[in-house]
């Protein structure tokens, strides 16, 4: 009998990753786990019921071929610079996985996606945090910070802030270590880092299917990179990592581009109207380019009001970290839950 | 720019996992990678057609609640015993991952899975491989090799052999470490070892979906311990790692085990005619209690014969290894499928 003294160290003293609450069913207004709250292509909807077949005995293809192939021609890059993960997520662990040894560096702008967190002690590296200045432009001395792994979050969650382009290919020139760009949000941006891709080695850009087209239910991520570097992200990678109906339902909704720009565009619009009731409200809100807006009321602990909305069936996200407990992320909703939202906070809200 | 010297060494190092072919469509008798020849149940089927729906946008239960509520019915254990995987090799990942730092010692009998191995270099761990004899006993000293991990994979792929569930007990009792009990195939063996995470709290029994549920193409896999040891394994998880398609048609799929049985007898008797026939045709054949059998000739390579059947669009698995390139592993497929291989090998395979 053991008392688990065969776990890591390291791990033992993790708390692991808190996920946004996920009610499963009911009705309930949830605007906490920046899900697209249009629905995805019909397209999809056809793939997956086209799976529902015998062809479940057999294994997926590990290469995800169709996937990739669709993604190529999405974003008009050669099949070789793709690689597909179960999610972003797994994609960033794949990188935590391909570069860190124990005390090993890694470098991002912070507040941002606190799976990174996790990974980085998962890993048992280090990490040096930057806070993000109060415009939102990349901390000064981030490359200087010699990050084996520098992640920027790109529009940063849970900001929704973007730094320039331009920032970013300086960033690649001057960083050594691998330049992880997190693009989960950028379709619902003005700009992208995917040209960054062609002219260097050790850019890394990460997309989802999880926001912009609907499809948080799928997990399906794609990195976009040189060869030389996925191949060696590959080695690390669960060889069947994306289910057959994952597969086909990624490539489906790749697809159908114009769906995934009118509802960006809905969502684009209903955010605007957000921010600016937001603050009418005294809430500050950074420019948001991402499908969420992130409200703030400078050293009032947003606790409560994340509570009385939760009790009206209004789910927004609430992180009960020091520099974040002041503030809300709130999902872009449809008009409707936005109207509900907005109808519910002045009262619960008052400063 | 970089020369990807960021990578870490060990995994520039490694040549990575190579999956057993997994040619998308054609007309192939695929008996290379263990697949169920027949079909899934036909609540799968439904399961996943009613996935065909907008609520794909919304995420995944995290803790794949209704798919373990099915596990917990089935398996007669409590929810908490019990953890779900993208795939069992996902759950084997987590346990490297949560177990392991660099030069911590992993002990298994070879040959076994080749995963082990791919997930032991990229821990930067350290493997003791411990020759199966030749009754395929557990091999002496697996305890004294003082693993902190120690895995058997029961019935062991590629030999299909099993150890007596006594001889788990006993190695449970005497090891300090974690023992993984990898029961990916052990629907088509005599018994199991489930019965031993009720009175030890460092055995992890894994379980798939993949072989006798016939569900390789939807990932779909089980972990059952104790609550606390499940606790630290949940910390290294990806959150989100099953879809909602892959939670919904796991659940189907226990839900059907009459199916199952009768799918796995249907195996178990044409497992039997396949291993006389081999015999007959001067193959060793050990007594296999899985989808698959081993036949070799010893000291002769098999690589033309895989090639030829091949070439005649019949695919079995050939490993090119030191220790396995006399042997090659055959699935079970269909009575059709192994009267094709059998009428082919005499001419192939003259010793």
């Amino acid at each position: 009998m053991s008392s688990l003294d065969f776990i890591r160290p390291a791990v033992r003293a993790m708390a692991g990753y808190m996920p946004g609450e996920q009610p499963q069913g009911g009705r309930i207004i949830k605007l906490n786990t920046n899900e697209n709250p249009y629905p995805p292509s019909p397209r999809v909807r056809e793939a997956i019921a086209a799976c529902a077949s015998d062809e479940v005995r057999l294994y997926p293809d590990p290469r995800a071929t169709a996937l990739r192939t669709a993604a190529a021609r999405r974003y008009d890059l050669p099949l070789d610079h793709i690689i597909a993960g179960n999610g972003s997520d797994e994609l960033l662990a794949i990188v935590m996985r391909a570069c860190l040894d124990p005390g090993d560096r890694v470098v991002y702008p912070v507040p941002t996606y606190s799976l990174y967190d996790t990974l980085v002690e998962i890993a048992g590296a280090t990490v040096v945090r930057l806070p993000w200045p109060d415009d939102y432009a990349l901390p000064a001395g981030i490359a200087a910070a010699a990050g084996r792994v520098t992640i920027v979050c790109n529009p940063n969650a849970p900001s929704g802030t973007c730094v320039p382009i331009e920032a970013l290919v300086a960033l690649a020139e001057q960083v050594r270590g691998l330049l992880v760009i997190d693009e989960a949000y950028v379709d619902f941006a003005a700009d992208h880092a995917l040209r960054l891709v062609h002219r260097y080695d050790n850019v890394l850009v990460l997309r989802t299917l999880s926001k912009s087209y609907s499809l948080a239910g799928m997990r399906i991520g794609l990195g976009f990179g040189q060869p030389a570097l996925l191949a060696e992200l590959g080695k690390v990678k669960d060889s069947y990592n994306l289910s057959r109906v994952s597969l086909a339902a990624g490539a489906a909704a790749l697809g159908d581009v114009e769906l995934m720009h009118a509802h960006v565009a809905r969502v684009a619009a209903t955010r605007a109207r957000l921010t600016t009731a937001l603050q009418a409200l005294d809430y500050a809100v950074p420019p948001s380019q991402a499908n969420f807006v992130l409200a703030r009321r400078s050293g009032v602990d947003q606790r409560p009001v994340y509570e009385r909305l939760k009790a009206q069936g209004i789910l927004v996200r609430y992180f009960a970290t020091p520099g974040l407990a002041d503030a809300l992320r709130i999902s872009v909703g449809t008009d409707a839950e936005i109207d509900a939202l907005l109808a519910a906070l002045p009262e619960i809200a008052t400063p």
